[in-house]
């Protein structure tokens, strides 16, 4: 396999965008990718949507896309895993450029989650759990997260403070992300006293329903290199993984070993231990989502989580900052755009382009995009060469 | 890239199966396969479906295929091209091999279609044209096939009788596969007086609302030759093309210029022209598309088609034959599965196991699947070692 660089990267501006199409975000996002890349060849192109078809009534997106791009007759494929498509996307444009059957190929992730038709947005979302043994029953995601919070705290005595200290970094971060659809600061109080979703899980305990679209382009490595003065970041990690989609199937209620085993896989795939990753970008759909992810990634020890966030071993400045983006909780979750924006996010830190939310001495990161309740998960290892 | 090779492939019988969900459906068709290929090793899979969300609420398939096939935490992703969706899952595990991800892919194809929540089957098939500027406002597909039709036999001076021979080719094919959905024969006189669907398509020109699912396990191909004494099929080439999805923005509403760019691609991988080519499994949606599609991949010069089935140039002992499986006409159209049965009738005649309708020495296929009216095509070229 060839070693795969990124050539460029494109974010918009995400949150309530009435004004603009699935399309729109699409063409919006990838212009802007273009830019940064310095060209608009692409050979081939993924586009990852969890739902495009109950959000919006179109399938078929990637050819929308390909023709709304200028780019007619250009290979493109839609690949879906729930809210981890975005990074399905990605993972399938590094195949097209590691295997040799597209040497520039872009990855797009999209989800237009506001102006629905059919069952609404909780009933779209609700398809990516086991429609015939959760969904059908009426639970919902947040439910099934609450669930996962209250085992969490009766298990490990992780307390409401701590939850609600995942909110606040990642809206700190986020508040100096330009893309953040909510980019302003919250304290623990204000999580802990808004309004209740699904016991203990509050409203600022919830990531947003968001439009928006994210792209990248991937080329060669070597190609990269010759393009650009930058610093060349490239994926030297791929991994994914699958779990059962209904969490009551699980082993464990609190493993999620669709993370272990993706994270697990892109590490060795890229040599290295968790030890040796600088920051991470992951899936903090719920504020205890980010507690499970770092625990089923080693980061700290089973039950030690969300004492690690309050003391600020997460923050920017801290040992292992995560989510420096802002996180799906305060940049937005436009469900099959998170996994590419991750990536985004990290290609702009490891060029040293983080701004204000910078984090220092970023050599390595790594994004973990998640599916349903765990029941998918890709994870990409990024580093700067 | 790694040669790759068909280790085994499973289908099920078609047609409207009331008792048996969508992972029924994926299970047993890849068990089937397992059978066939003496090996239940998969490393990763590849679930190519259309609407799995619009027609049965699910999205999230490929962890829940994975989890019901006894085989949690492999890699899996779902694909979707619309009704390419199955064509685009077997370019998918081809890729996983070709690049050395994984050594057994699995491609599986699904449509759950006759058990529909929401707006129905018609509306959902919809999806697969734009949304905005076709399906919104009551345009469906037998209305977009009948505008192509009514064209060709303008330009062309096909006539009623010639559509209909496509129709009576398929289901005189059709009616030795123990797998279709509709297996009897049909007369001209019979297509051409069945009811009017869109003028002048007939119900008989029509494939129909199905519910199956198919599967192929890929490897590489010097595995595949250790591991079998079967003439060893393989895959020579792939290619994949985009168009508009909506029929109002081609350059002419005749040339399906994703099907000519998707075959010429996969074509010149595979080293050939199409005269190299024995016999053709084709996307037969409406009796009008066989006909474009001949045109397209240059089996037949324009406006030459509608003779030459009439002549019988395409059936199983003529020249070119095409569709001994049935095509969709007969064997029935689970959109995400279609693609991947057409792999799963070219192995099996490649091998010799064709039955009834096996092609007289047929040692080169070629697989054409394609989404909506022609916004996106998957050529596969298959070849007998």
């Amino acid at each position: 396999m060839r070693d795969v660089g990124i050539l460029g990267f494109g974010m918009i501006k995400w949150g309530e965008l009435w004004d603009k199409a699935l399309r729109d975000l699409c063409v919006e996002a990838a212009l802007n990718c273009f830019d940064d890349a310095g060209t608009d060849r692409v050979d081939s192109i993924a586009v990852g949507s969890m739902s495009s078809g109950l959000f919006t009534g179109q399938e078929h997106i990637s050819s929308l896309v390909a023709d709304y791009l200028g780019k007619p007759y250009t290979p493109a494929i839609r690949v879906e895993s729930a809210c981890a498509s975005g990074g399905l996307a990605v993972r399938n444009a590094f195949l097209e450029v590691a295997s040799g059957m597209s040497d520039y190929a872009l990855a797009i992730g999209v989800e237009k989650m506001t102006d629905v038709s059919g069952g609404g947005a909780t009933y779209a979302l609700a398809t990516a759990a086991d429609q015939e043994n959760e969904a059908f029953h009426g639970v919902t995601f947040p439910g099934l997260y609450a669930m996962m919070a209250k085992a969490h705290m009766n298990r490990y005595g992780t307390t409401r403070e701590q939850l609600a200290a995942v909110a606040v970094k990642n809206h700190k971060n986020g508040s100096s992300n330009p893309h953040a659809q909510f980019p302003f600061p919250v304290t623990i109080e204000q999580v802990a006293s808004s309004v209740m979703i699904a016991d203990p899980l509050r409203l600022l305990d919830c990531s947003p329903i968001t439009d928006g679209a994210a792209a990248i382009l991937l080329a060669p490595l070597d190609e990269v290199k010759k393009l650009t003065d930058r610093p060349p970041v490239w994926i030297s990690g791929v991994g994914l993984a699958t779990d059962t989609i209904a969490l009551s199937q699980r082993r464990d209620l609190l493993d999620l070993e669709a993370v272990s085993y993706a994270s697990s896989r892109a590490l060795e795939m890229a040599g290295k231990s968790i030890k040796d990753i600088d920051f991470a970008e992951v899936h903090d759909c719920f504020t205890i989502a980010e507690l499970l992810v770092m625990e089923a990634m080693g980061i700290v020890e089973k039950g030690h989580s969300g004492a690690a966030v309050l003391d600020g071993y997460t923050a920017i400045d801290g040992k292992f900052p995560i989510n420096p983006s802002g996180g799906l909780k305060s940049k937005g979750h436009p469900v099959g755009a998170t996994g590419v924006a991750q990536i985004c996010e990290i290609t702009a830190q490891l060029r040293g382009d983080g701004g204000d939310r910078q984090v220092k001495d970023a050599r390595v990161g790594l994004a973990q995009n998640m599916g349903g309740s765990g029941g998918s998960c890709v994870v990409h290892i990024l580093e700067v060469k």
